[in-house]
């Protein structure tokens, strides 16, 4: 038997353009003489959907494409298809009225369908908001085989791996009981740093405890803030994985069954290709050109899903912009990207230079609108208001929303989506500035800590640009004068990053002691931080929960990212 | 047996704080002969606490506090206290690690726990993220009395009430199947348009369908965008009210149980003022006075809660703004509000002299700062970048920007905290400008319609504000001028809000069947609407949200708000 696996890219809300998505995939299973095609979780609607799933239009047009889709399908094919059905029960028994569903299609119709029963609501995810739990596993059969459905966290409660349980239920258990041969998942699984990893190291785990082969069909793509790496793969009965799709990008594989041999089976070569790839590391290069991919997508996505199909950014000079830069010419091509300088009489000399420099390297357009004037016509302005105080944050951040202002405007006028530049760190201690830097429409990296954006533009430089954006060759991207200089704001003379903030080696290891950890400040001082310093950066970050809460979506690369994930109050007072 | 209810206005996380409003009501309770204290939901905490709850640390700190607070209570008195206690089976048998619970402390310690069963996950609630439903109603006797206890939620599932089951379980028919006498409830239910009218109506539904007399214990507050209205009150077993405490303010109440009645018992007066004070209709004037109330009490809370003590904001000379400046009056006394014009050359003559006649009224103080130049200096800024282009949005939104710019460098230089002035109206179709006039550290009116704006300031002006306000007399407060002038964003000349949007009565009404009704385009129509401009709305709205998703948190007042209980996502296609 034969199972494709269609690692599609939906976009939210968008049913006939993801209908026909997936009978595109259909009709290349058919052609491949596949007997059975998986697409990802909610695949007619694109994952996750949100509060549209509260407008009853959206889902009776989700099940009127879904009624036209059928019957153009290959007849003889299974197409899963994973979108939402009505719980009818609800109105008498209580309980939500939607289930998270996976619907067999064949033979033009509706054939069977299987809810989802682990529903997350952690981090990202709000699926209790929507969808009431299926109750029972169950299979549907292809030929004498029988094969177990579940979606995304339903293989997620694997006891032994985990050392907890995490739901009442498990899934996989309760179709190992059913005899199923084969168990087949439809994921919309976000990707975060490593994740790959132990997606598969979990499920080989589960393969080997049940017995029973598995094939994981994941979303890829981006939507909002957080990016689908696709990754999708199976692992065959012994606990080897036969095939890993591509990550951060479409694709399509056929496996192969055996039923002789009751087994998924591939060749020796596609299983050492399949075992190399998910020998993963997060750190450095390997994290790098991770962590570079994701981004690079859900740029791509964001701009093209929101309608756009030019960019524009801040330059300072600084590393920040000087990634993102890299970043967005890679994923919708320097020709499309306008980089603004904005040099103010604080500026070094060498920020234009760096700058100018770095937009040769990309071959990408600039602009530089000098703030001077601007500066002193603020300035004028607050002559009589602001006398006999002193040059402080007031006056820095006015520089900041000059900036700001001058992107939007450019923005406005030529259509163009302003991407901010802040990285982790700075969005966590708040040292950035609301309607200034923060501007924008997609904040690039604002889930990545300022070490990794220089481990970053290390590897950009050492040639990782040059394999991922073929059309510059592999030497220098980012001026070596850009990752070398002390980071600055520039908005007051000689000001460094420093004069505010511990070294970023250090800040970032306390803030993910802090942030991803849930380390306290007493756990974080043992492990040899400075106790003054702890204090001040947890209480920086809790000082600037105001400004995350007005910030662009962010793309998400690390397990706990500020953006939909991330629910802090902002009237609040600290109980230490 | 007499039962004390404190009303608290709780500050999330301030556990310290916090435990002493528990203790000073039990030292009352005591005075008055109390043998019971109820306090609302969470109360130890604050609702909601949203994401504190997955920080270990701040629950170790609330058992700690809860131990440290049993032994200070007066021994007799049973003090029913809301916080969260551990999920000890999580581990083993899945599920989430915490319970919402009602603690019930006496004679020092913890005599019994009680947990929430019915798990709200609409709106602005998430308790599936954090909590484990409590699995059976449980009750506490007092002498012979059997007293069940619930949490919020656990009241709502009255299926005759509502015409449908929300959840499988009824605590309230199983605490009747129990036998108990008296049903108390520890809440935090927000506030919204008339929804006290709807507690007491639904609550009064309960106690006659189940016999049981119930006593409801509200939490009051502004916690960022949600407003807490208390209006706590108590139904005897005829389902009279016979008690209701104030609204949008700390109250304490002590209620009479006559146990050879085995009733609630009030006086006849008493009675006659609670059932005159849930009379309560949504339609003005009433709704204004509510509305007003409930956006007073969330500037105050909110400016107090962030540790500030004055605000500020723009004052344009129209509406929004001036309903704005005269709650922020009221909620922090005109002294503390500080108001900003910023005439341009598109300001009509009128604008000025009206912000200042409303300043004046209101006694609160001004500062002028004319942005003629700063626009004249972008406009040279631009002058090669935008040769050959026509005004435009992009124009309009800078001289916007330039206002929040000046107005964050006052808010930075001096302290005060931005109020920003936008109405549901434009928040809804996207006629603000982000980084301008949406600048600001809370949205007053975010979820005020423009035909709301109009009504709550003829209220002000008939006696309302001088009834809330006692220092002003009850003359005009907002100038006639602002009421009958056609509202305009002054952006170019001769601009009228006409140009852009239908007239704000049938905006407001497409809007209200759209976003709060979820009617569809097709339903609008049927209404009576003109289709082009229904779509036209319905569009504008889905364009809007990169704004939304960007904007300060607004104080909700409607039973859909732009804010953390709405969830939709940006990049996405239309479905129709």
């Amino acid at each position: 038997m034969k199972i494709a696996i269609a690692q599609l890219n939906p976009t939210i809300g968008d049913i006939l353009g993801n209908s026909n998505l997936i009978l595109e995939a259909a009709k290349k299973a058919g052609v491949a003489g596949a007997n059975l095609l998986l697409t990802p979780e909610l695949s007619l609607i694109g994952y996750p959907p949100r509060d549209l799933l509260m407008d009853a239009n959206f889902i009776a047009a989700a099940a009127a494409q879904l009624q036209k889709l059928a019957p153009d399908l290959p007849p003889e094919l299974a197409v899963i298809v994973g979108t939402v059905v009505p719980n009818v029960h609800a109105v008498k028994l209580g309980g939500k009225s939607l289930f998270n569903s996976a619907v067999l299609l064949q033979n033009g119709a509706v054939k069977q369908v299987f809810h989802k029963r682990l529903l997350p609501t952690y981090d990202v995810f709000d699926e209790d908001r929507y969808f009431e739990p299926g109750e029972n596993s169950n299979y549907f059969t292809v030929g004498e085989l029988k094969i177990g459905v579940t979606i995304c966290e339903d293989l997620w409660n694997n006891e032994d791996f985990w050392g907890q349980r995490s739901y009442a239920g498990d899934p996989v258990a309760d179709l190992a009981k059913l005899g199923v041969d084969l168990v087949v998942n439809l994921s919309a699984s976000p990707y975060s740093g490593g994740k790959r990893g132990v997606r598969s190291a979990m499920l080989q785990h589960s393969v080997i405890r049940c017995g029973i082969p598995i094939v994981y069909a994941n979303q890829v793509g981006g939507n909002d803030d957080i990016i689908f790496d696709g990754s999708s793969f199976a692992v065959n009965r012994k606990g080897d994985l036969i095939q890993v799709l591509n990550s951060f990008e479409t694709d399509f594989a056929v496996l192969e069954y055996d039923e002789n041999k009751q087994d998924l089976v591939g060749s020796n070569q596609q299983i050492a290709v399949a075992i190399e790839a998910t020998k993963l590391s997060f750190a450095p290069p390997e994290g790098d050109a991770e962590i570079w991919a994701a981004l690079v997508l859900g740029v791509r996505d964001y701009v093209r899903k929101c309608g756009f199909s030019k960019v524009v950014l801040g330059l300072s000079g600084g590393i920040d912009s000087a990634l993102v830069a890299a970043i967005a010419s890679c994923a919708i091509k320097p020709e499309n990207v306008l980089g603004v300088l904005m040099p103010s009489p604080y500026s070094s000399d060498h920020s234009v230079n760096d700058a100018l420099e770095l937009a040769r390297n990309l071959g990408m357009a600039i602009e530089m609108l000098p703030i001077a004037d601007l500066m002193k016509c603020y300035d004028r302005t607050f002559a009589d208001l602001f006398v006999n105080t002193t040059f402080g944050i007031a006056e820095e951040n006015i520089q900041s929303r000059i900036r700001g202002n001058l992107l939007m405007a450019i923005s406005n006028k030529f259509g163009h989506l302003l991407l901010s530049t802040g990285n982790k760190s700075e969005m966590s201690v708040g040292y950035c500035t609301l309607y200034g830097d923060m501007n924008g429409g997609l904040a690039v990296i604002s889930d990545v800590p300022k070490t990794r954006v220089y481990s970053l533009c290390r590897w950009l430089n050492a040639g990782g640009y040059a394999d991922a954006a073929a059309p510059r060759p592999g030497s220098e991207i980012i001026p070596v004068n850009i990752i070398s200089k002390p980071p600055s704001a520039e908005l007051k003379p000689g000001q460094v990053d420093r004069d505010s903030l511990p070294d970023y080696d250090v800040l970032d290891e306390i803030l993910q002691r802090s942030i991803e950890h849930r380390e306290s400040v007493p756990e974080i001082v043992a492990a040899g931080h400075d106790e003054a310093v702890v204090k001040l950066v947890v209480k920086l970050v809790r000082q600037s929960e105001f400004k995350r809460r007005q910030a662009a979506p962010g793309l998400k690369i690390s397990d706990r990212a500020f953006g939909t994930g991330w629910r802090m109050p902002i009237a609040k007072a600290s109980f230490y």
